[in-house]
């Protein structure tokens, strides 16, 4: 710790949590995918709120530009340093400590190093649920997803991160600690500041800490397989559900013919609910505080109706937990089964999801002759992972993101739905987002971020 | 039309539109409750959102302040003038159009000067169910809910009106207009813009439209008047409903001896729903999409469970819409019953309401022996409307305000958890907000309105 900077921050947390060894760096330079690379002067580990306001004065005075980094699981490189000008990562790994659960508020106090089973499961523990759940679960962090507003399955019926969030505590980019950690339902006094640091992707100060909802946990779920001729059908069979059974939808997950075929070819264990061939299916979820039998009949009673009018092709509800993980294992195989073509997480209005289908199909055909997508995804949000061709098409690869992401903004959709902006969208989205937008989000990053120290780089 | 302002005002909205005379300005200077009046140039009633940012760009020529104006019907003075500098009334009355309804995407876009009742009822019309709703709902206007957050009795299961909105059309202090209607339920491409302009009580723009959420309409509701012996006992029934029928629980009304016998005394159609006294009442309301047998055996078993347990002392529930009518009929007749005293609507987390109660009743014990208050609200919110003395006490207002709020500040709570701060809370707040969070407040302020020419003298 001999340099001018690294003796200070040394001072700060302790020599052992300024890491320079590239072994113990290397993890941190880049993200997990391997598709970003960069070097920073070192990794530093403060244990606490007051160290991290240290670190951000530190590298204030020095003009020495700093990147969040929680389980560094992200899809666009929004964790990882830039390199073009003097930067350090600020994990915050080490301050993980669940500070308070209040079953009687629902709601507990969780720092932004917390992995965010370990929050599911101390929700779990004071009987309720922390609904938040997605692939990376078991190590992306709280000041993560909260950075990210993270998406993953549970949007349709709990909305996103966002809407998790009753409090915050933030380092503000000139080191100064905002304590919004309140667990208010309601509090209209004023801007609502903690918006601004959700889905910032630390571009706008350090989240330590949030105040986090839990929810009433589900006595019941039910979960069925159906078989449709298009995705219009799909829309509809939601609306239908809406009507029925109200906001007891949980998972409404659209799968097409090919994407089930690659799961078959693909895992082993997995096998066709049908024996009938049938062009697109969705995985439906009910969930609500009655009991298995009462939301079974109801979800029988509305695809029957469905089926008998023709606006569905066929029907599976399972009998059993053990059948319902058998349809949730086709549905969470697909990302395996079909990994190395060009992929795209796009949303749009959810009745506009079969217009997407349609124009991107017909635009694609026509520049790629013959080409495969695989298009599966989350329908209730309007949100489709839209996968086009195999390996060969990698070298093609902006050409067919320009296609998608044009059809896409022909819709008004976003380039990105669940996982933010990055190093890996920052230069696209100028094309999509209006030049007013991008001035208003330059103005507020000027204003809370005037030397641009926060994750530069990245996002704007 | 003569001065030099007037006429280029006449020019982009019609003469017709340019209200001066004092017979069509007066109820535009007030507010309903006639608790401020402020002198402007004149009422202007643009008809679309051009007209709206053809205005402001006049008034950033002229120097002219604006107010937004919908409904009037705000209890803080937010859409009133203030009169220290000029400053037009923009009422968004004329622009009431519901541009587009979409049941496959449970959206509806409704421009900023639709009555909330017509949203509701253009909602229904599709199915769907809008559950923004609160007394002013036949006069309150969508650019007002918007722009102080509004929350009214269904916060507990659907969240205030920022829960609502999916997209925003904003005219910014420049005149330029943010088209920021989509209707994406999934969008992570960079700050969530539409966050800053919800609740800022038009202090950085005029929102012009908004893209809010329908939600599936609830097909069983259930409806029980609960006695209690304490507040403390009423957040834990609260839990333990959430433990046994989950989210469904979509309003939980405390009620103190005291509120009920003033509506008694002054409601001649109600009667106190058991023979014996009580100190404490809960109504309860389950709402979801079972039936009523469903919901109301589980509601039975819950209550009858914790009137054996000695946790509640008597339920008596609903049988019929009649009777869960004249359950309500006694909420809603609180306000009307004791209008005259010292008011507060003030929230804490939801655990420490008993807290709250404990400490504001010693507190004001002391400072004003003998005094009564009259305490309801939204408990399932943490939100109380905490009143207290008769027209007496009001000479001695101030001194009971800063009892009230100076026990909510001990707890960590809101001075305004659902009517905003307009001028009523401007000065008040500065004593219970952070220094920190008043500056981050002040920065965007000058960063969006550098001319502070959007509702002066509100909020900030």
């Amino acid at each position: 710790m001999h340099s001018e900077f690294l003796r200070p921050l040394a001072a700060i947390v302790g020599e052992a949590h300024v890491l320079t060894d590239e072994r113990d760096t290397a993890g941190h330079f880049t993200d997990w995918r391997k598709q970003y690379y960069g070097r920073a002067e070192c990794v530093v580990r403060p244990a606490n709120t007051g160290e991290v306001a240290e670190i951000v004065k530190l590298c204030g005075r020095e003009n020495v530009a700093i990147v969040p980094q929680g389980g560094n699981t992200g899809l666009s490189g929004g964790a990882t340093p830039v390199g073009a000008q003097r930067e350090i990562v600020l994990s915050l790994s080490r301050m993980n400590r669940i500070r308070h659960v209040d079953p009687l508020d629902d709601s507990l106090v969780a720092e932004a190093g917390c992995v965010l089973a370990n929050v599911q499961q101390a929700a779990e523990a004071a009987g309720r649920y922390f609904p938040v759940s997605l692939a990376a679960e078991g190590s992306c962090q709280i000041g993560g997803i909260l950075s990210t507003n993270a998406g993953g399955v549970n949007v349709l019926r709990y909305g996103n991160t966002r809407e998790q969030v009753l409090g915050l505590e933030v380092v503000l980019p000139d080191g100064s600690v905002w304590d919004g950690l309140r667990s208010l339902r309601k509090d209209n006094t004023g801007y609502d500041l903690k918006q601004l640091f959700i889905g910032a992707e630390g571009t706008l100060g350090v989240i330590t800490a949030a105040v986090l909802k839990m929810r009433a946990r589900p006595s019941a779920s039910t979960t069925a397989w159906v078989a449709l001729e298009t995705p219009a059908a799909a829309v509809e069979l939601l609306g239908r559900l809406r009507d029925r059974v109200g906001e007891c939808v949980s998972a409404f997950e659209l799968v097409s013919r090919r994407c089930l075929e690659a799961v078959l070819a693909h895992a082993h264990d997995t096998q066709d609910p049908f024996a009938a061939v049938h062009p697109w299916y969705v995985l439906v979820e009910l969930e609500d505080a009655s009991t298995f039998e009462s939301l079974q009949s109801r979800l029988e009673a509305s695809l029957a109706e469905c089926i008998e009018q023709g606006k569905a092709r066929d029907a599976a509800i399972a009998a059993s937990h053990l059948q319902a993980a058998a349809l949730w294992r086709i549905r969470e195989s697909i990302p395996e089964a079909q990994f190395a073509n060009v992929k795209h997480d796009v949303s749009v209005a959810v009745s506009r999801v079969p217009l997407l289908i349609e124009r991107a199909e017909a635009a694609l055909a026509k520049a790629f002759p013959g080409v495969q997508s695989y298009i599966f995804g989350h329908v209730g949000d309007g949100n489709l992972h839209y996968n086009v061709g195999d390996r060969g098409l990698q070298a093609r690869r902006s050409d067919v993101n320009r296609i998608v992401y044009d059809v896409v903004a022909s819709l008004d959709g976003s380039i990105s739905a669940e996982h933010g902006l990055g190093q890996l969208k920052r230069e696209e989205i100028k094309r999509h987002k209006q030049a007013l937008e991008l001035e208003l989000m330059r103005t507020l990053k000027r204003a809370l971020d005037p030397n641009g120290l926060m994750n530069p780089g990245k996002v704007l």
